[in-house]
């Protein structure tokens, strides 16, 4: 029996977009998590956020949900952010992907969605340009 | 440029094991992780540990690393635990991976270990007996 849908997810972002995102610690960015979070019926318990001074503008940000979590952790040096949203019960996790890359505008990303406790971790992995 | 390790794990215990696990509040468990973090040259940032009534002994526990992150989910009724487990630079992860599962003796464990920015998020899966 499936527990929950994991996406993970490589994207790759326009030249100034994570340091924009940084240069307000992360508030603009988490403040549209938290509503599309909640416009999706997943329950946030707790969150975290670290911006890291080195490499400049990079952070992570894990949020603790009653349905697992989603983390995004980011190297602007390669313009690159990894997320994994991880999400059990009826949430509509492909609608929060959605709302995330509106927000994020990818040149590009790599997205595997794997069936949690289904005895195959190797998902299916689509690219999207 | 890969940019980390991300091993995920699904994990099948002893009958009796995530209850123990919560009965303590997970307390002794996440003592022995920080222990392990530490002495795998992974520096807790900060964590968060949620203890879910329903259905009881059912527990998420995010850590959030310098190095990115490590988060458990259980599911004791179905004597399964999800972890994940995402490491940047050059921490080693396996050798955290094996102190783990040295802890939670499974039964079985599927684990997929994929490298972030590689162009490729299917990986490689095992399955442990």
């Amino acid at each position: 029996m499936t527990v929950g849908t994991h996406y993970i997810i490589d994207a790759y972002l326009k030249s100034d977009k994570l340091i924009k995102l940084a240069d307000d610690n992360f508030n603009l960015f988490n403040e549209y998590i938290l509503d599309k979070l909640k416009k999706n019926d997943m329950n946030v318990i707790n969150y975290s956020i670290k911006n890291f001074e080195n490499p400049p503008g990079s952070f992570t940000a894990l949020y603790l949900l009653s349905e697992s979590h989603l983390s995004f952790h980011s190297f602007p040096e390669l313009n690159y952010i990894a997320i994994d949203c991880f999400t059990c019960g009826k949430c509509n996790t492909q609608n929060l992907v959605n709302d995330i890359m509106n927000y994020l505008e990818p040149i590009k990303y790599l997205s595997n969605k794997i069936d949690r406790n289904s005895n195959n971790l190797i998902g299916k992995q689509i690219s999207v340009i």
